[in-house]
């Protein structure tokens, strides 16, 4: 599987790419343990802080290891490994070691402890920001602390899911309509 | 412009269109004034009800229509009307009508006074369920108590915001997966 080159890219843009609602993968550690969940259901809360809220169900192995360690990496990955991303979506890291299993790198983040996925064409590094509706939505609010984002290709064929067990596949066709922005607006 | 004939959708599958991160257009009325709002940031918080979380930022003109009247409609545009929906974002409900203006045709709901907009693919009309995050991140929880989705096409060309201007066009390129999902995780 191919393995991203990636560099820094500022916080307040990461935007860019959770804006078109890709599915993720929240990557997490506690203690000895790390996995990985899939993820469909978040949104961009705030530029700076970079804000963002996921919803990640108490059933998931995730939810604890998250909810404990106050921190994950949210990471986006492509077509390529689409397979890999739903074989994760559908076992439980109770059971298996996700990044074993299906064959991903753990790479180091700079900010947390857990792992980003090699794979993937950014990750976020994340902290817990606001716990408030952990209880009653399941929704945690997380600040990113530091973006990794691919030099190549521009603009990454994400998966965005559609039920059914089909993604849509990010297209290459653009619409483009800058001049019709007021400044500030972009 | 083309409008959509629409058919009953079930509220708890919304997420359907949701999901995929469309750029949505969201239509209020309070008193005697309407407005429309393009709108990026969303995401689905729960099945049965139907609720999804909306950021509508404190200086649009219908923040207070929908704080008001604790209700909208949330349409999905397709790429046919993309430049409609560009200008609707750039310009203020407080100086013109923008049904008017963009000769776009507001449709009486069933559950909600707002107009639900005749040229978008599918509208969920909506019901605020939760104001408890509206002034910490202007963040609203909306119930989707009705949902119309046109019966054609089947998949929509939804818009979804790239930044700088440009907008990802949902492709018609699918990747198939139900093989893989365990029953339930649907």
């Amino acid at each position: 599987m191919r393995r991203y080159r990636k560099q820094d890219f500022p916080t307040h843009n990461v935007r860019r790419f959770l804006e078109p609602g890709p599915i993720v993968l929240v990557s997490s550690a506690h203690k000895d343990q790390t996995n990985i969940m899939t993820m469909g259901w978040h949104m961009v809360l705030e530029f700076s802080p970079a804000l963002i809220g996921c919803l990640i169900s108490g059933g998931n192995h995730s939810f604890d290891l998250i909810r404990d360690s106050k921190q994950c990496v949210v990471n986006i990955p492509t077509v390529d490994i689409a397979e890999t991303v739903v074989k994760i979506g559908n076992t439980s890291g109770r059971y298996i070691d996700k990044f074993a299993e299906f064959g991903l790198t753990p790479k180091p983040g700079t900010h947390v402890r857990a792992p980003l996925i090699d794979e993937c064409y950014a990750s976020f590094e994340c902290t817990l920001a606001d716990a408030g509706w952990v209880n009653k939505y399941n929704m945690f609010v997380f600040e990113v602390v530091k973006a990794h984002v691919a030099t190549s290709p521009k603009v990454p064929k994400t998966i965005h899911y559609r039920g059914d067990g089909e993604f849509m596949i990010s297209g290459e066709e653009t619409a483009r309509f800058r001049k019709l922005f007021r400044p500030g607006m972009l």
